[in-house]
């Protein structure tokens, strides 16, 4: 028996779900017996939580539906496996699950923490001599993976989030009064996504006016000057910001609020965002009219406007797992390599999950202006092949046709 | 000499330039010769800030790209003009500025406020016996304008909004423990737009799980049983909710924090927003992850998912408009006239600015379920029809292209 198991992890993007058909389809095609599906990741296969997906995707439509649905189609978890000392009961019973099942191949669809499970699954088995492959398929809008040119997922959030910010634009500029809006964006420790919203500069569009990322450390006087020195022409001000960037004592700049909207019941406390944060300084010293624009799980989610370079190197990445692994890898990511920028090329290579668990990384320096307020060309190049090209919805009565694991009235 | 002038005014929407083209192509079709843009609307008029459209809409490309620009392509403002009485030199100048430019006819584009402008200067002209027609073009993502259907960029921001709610779903049914979402929708005092969520529902969604609209006083007791009764199955919650939602007394529920962000110059409290607000009360009481996503101004911009429908009724009252004022109708509003729900047909007529100025049109009672949570199936047949069908954004290096007024580094 060759029968294949995967798992999606950690957030959500546009594309997650061309990976598992990636993985789906190439395992078929090798000649897998049955491709198993883990719902909730491997905390639903601890739980013997599990799907055989040739039950589920029977034809071409399905294919291309799943394709076009965001957010992880077998259902996500943040379970990080503990570490293997005085916890091996722990792994033994995902072998002994995985034994059951006669697994050849063990695929996880996810980021950095996703990339740990199958690092810690190899090495357990290593040490008991098990015949399981593990191989890891990368996954993440925030584009933070290590060794990767980058990640699947990042460019379909940076088309849906450089395609919004030129209507925020359109839309801010269109009074005879200043206006400042800024833009909040996700990935709290690298700016790549914040980053994107550079591109929406063009012929047709003025651009933002300045880029805040977490790379730099957030200085509120300067904010102020810049944002004062652009209201002094009289116009109207389009900022993007990151979520997550810091002062110099390194707080988050939504933390400097004094304000706290509440504390849930695990003690966390739920702040302002940045960029109301933000709006509200501009608005205290300037007493213009200011605008806080959080992109929230919607650049993660936007499925209506996927990159199709994206979309075809996600498929790819789970695709290339299963061949590898079928070719006797084991303890590897997938990751992307870029060969040429004109025309861009990518192609898929293996790489030791070793070096690519638990490592963030981060924009360059060198992608980042002197004053730390804008991004460089070389960034906005690199950016600009991945959010290229378009897949059309599937429209069925006015909107996007999904496909979901569950059918009937309510979810999992 | 036959010149025409148009105005843009009010909140924009993804179609108010088809009205502006609409407006345009009829107007040079039936023999105008200058077709005039006030720049910022009545406002920019006052200053002589006018375009002359021949020279900004040259050839079949950019009416396309025009119909596929959000905001406003000649600016806006909110300028209302004062009452007659004790302020006739305003009306002297717009009117002597008209005679100058030997105007014919004059639309202006926009909602109630805007329809008070066009009823103002049909009666002055009246009263000096003008030979002006004065014309209104109806524009609202809020669909608040009385004696119309509908309003032209409903239509769009309903399947944006649709759309959206469905990738949101999507998202937030993820994790194996349960998530409250909370969306938050414009319209301030009629729920239309926060009623487009339940067009979500559908085979391959599981809806929103309660909608609440401004029509209903919000009773925050009942809405933490409703969720509390929610969350007792297991499973995740996604809420609609208007931000224009009241209690009892007449607050707002963004006013029940007993925290103001900061006050502005003008002495404008800034508020939390409703979703931000419900999403602490529900965190403190469930201790459950909580989500507020705030559609904020995207909902009115995003014109890469526009409705097809919206987008030719859009270009249909421009048109209308002008055929009528060439056939010497006066002080008058194009409103849409549904004439069969199967197929679904919808007409123009022209109707006296004086029933729709200054009016507001609420989801009436019998549409929301008696329990004031969610729409019924009538009002979820009135909404369908309006967001059929698509116009593909003009994709140039992966993003929607745009046209505006003003080239060159930066704008108006």
């Amino acid at each position: 028996m060759k029968n294949v198991i995967v798992g999606q992890s950690g957030g959500p993007t546009a594309v997650i779900n061309s990976s598992l058909l990636g993985v789906f389809k190439t395992a078929k095609d090798r000649g897998a017996d049955s491709v198993y599906g883990m719902v909730h990741g491997i905390k639903g296969l601890l739980d013997r939580d599990i799907v055989d997906l040739s039950q589920r995707f029977k034809n071409d439509l399905d294919n291309d539906l799943l394709k076009r649905t965001p957010s992880s189609f077998l259902g996500s978890c943040r379970y990080k496996l503990p570490d293997l000392e005085g916890n091996e009961a722990v792994y033994e019973k995902i072998f002994n699950i995985l034994t059951e099942l006669e697994i050849y191949a063990f695929f996880y669809i996810g980021g950095n923490d996703s990339m740990d499970t199958i690092k810690k699954l190899t090495d357990y088995g290593a040490k008991i001599k098990s015949p399981i492959r593990f191989m890891g398929v990368p996954k993440t809008i925030d584009n933070d993976l290590a060794v990767t040119d980058h990640t699947p997922g990042f460019g379909s959030a940076a088309k849906y989030i450089a395609a919004t910010t030129k209507e925020i634009i359109r839309d801010g500029l269109v009074y005879d009064y200043p206006v400042v809006s800024i833009i909040e964006v996700m990935g709290r420790n690298a700016g790549w996504l914040t980053a994107a919203t550079a591109l929406a500069k063009g012929e047709d569009c003025e651009g933002v006016d300045a880029i805040y990322l977490p790379e730099v450390v957030f200085e509120p006087d300067k904010f102020l000057d810049k944002v004062g020195g652009l209201l002094k022409e009289g116009r109207s001000v389009v900022i993007a910001a990151s979520e997550g960037i810091k002062v110099k004592d390194g707080r988050y700049v939504c933390e400097l609020s004094d304000h706290v909207d509440y504390v849930d019941a695990f003690g966390h406390k739920q702040l302002a965002g940045t960029a109301r944060y933000l709006a509200g300084e501009v608005a205290k010293k300037f007493g213009v009219k200011t605008r806080a624009i959080e992109l929230s799980s919607l650049q993660r989610c936007a499925s209506h406007i996927q990159s199709r370079v994206d979309v075809t190197e996600a498929y790819n990445v789970g695709g290339a797992a299963v061949k590898a692994a079928f070719e006797g890898h084991n303890g590897e990511v997938i990751t992307l390599k870029r060969i040429s920028d004109d025309p861009y090329m990518c192609i898929t290579e293996p790489a030791d999950v070793h070096f690519i668990a638990n490592v963030e990384k981060k924009v360059p320096a060198e992608w980042i202006t002197e004053d730390g307020t804008y991004v460089t060309n070389e960034l906005i190049h690199y950016i600009y092949p991945l959010i290229q090209a378009e897949i059309t919805p599937l429209w069925v009565n006015g909107l996007p046709r999904h496909i979901r694991l569950q059918v009937g009235p309510r979810h999992n």
